[in-house]
């Protein structure tokens, strides 16, 4: 695990989130893009070496609208850069944790991505990522 | 705000998670300290530029007491590096933002901390800090 590369948290409205974090931040929004797939909209915002990932859901069956649903907004998960995302998966298996997926799937901003399940981790959303080259 | 200088992860017990994040992090805890004036017992862990604290309750009236009685063990708060505090502070409460201090506090960590209400950041406990030189 090189480092922390983003930190995702869950919104329930972008339009009204994006414009707070920019305040929080005191930096703009670099990009925003949809995951289809997972069915949530992202917005991103750089702070040194990590990124701030907002997360709105745009289906009801999207993990995030559970997550806003039961939990309410706020953190997510912490998605930590790797490497080689196969090796890391096997390593972590091998160490006991439980992988949510049994190879990467395609992630937001280019990456191969893995989630590992809280129950696991301490309650923490674990995600390994890694950037297609 | 610098950098993502530090995750707080809020656990019962380190002597259970200290060493199941050496696994999960790949890399040894670094540091212990205990933050008297909070109840609490840290752990550190260093990935790239940022450190995952971990933070156990020491006393029940602790704040990490009362967060895992309420939601379980789990991501706690990011902590942001600062340049100048007390300037940061007096940015954020123009912007709109709740501060939990009026003056920055000692933290673990050699710090000068103070906090925001996660009523202003959609459900996120954000944390200011300064090394104190």
């Amino acid at each position: 695990m090189l480092k922390v590369e983003h930190i995702g948290i869950a919104v329930k409205s972008l339009s009204i989130s994006v414009p707070l974090f920019e305040k929080l931040l005191n930096t703009p929004c670099y990009k925003t893009e949809a995951v289809t797939s997972e069915q949530v909209q992202t917005a991103f915002f750089q702070r040194g070496e990590t990124k701030i990932e907002l997360l709105e859901a745009t289906g009801p069956d999207s993990a995030i609208a559970k997550f806003v649903e039961k939990k309410g907004e706020g953190m997510h998960h912490i998605a930590f850069e790797v490497t080689d995302i196969y090796a890391e998966m096997k390593r972590l298996q091998s160490e006991g944790f439980t992988l949510l997926q049994d190879a990467p799937k395609h992630g937001a901003d280019n990456k191969l991505i893995c989630f590992l399940h809280p129950r696991s981790t301490n309650g923490v959303l674990v995600e390994l990522c890694q950037e297609i080259k």
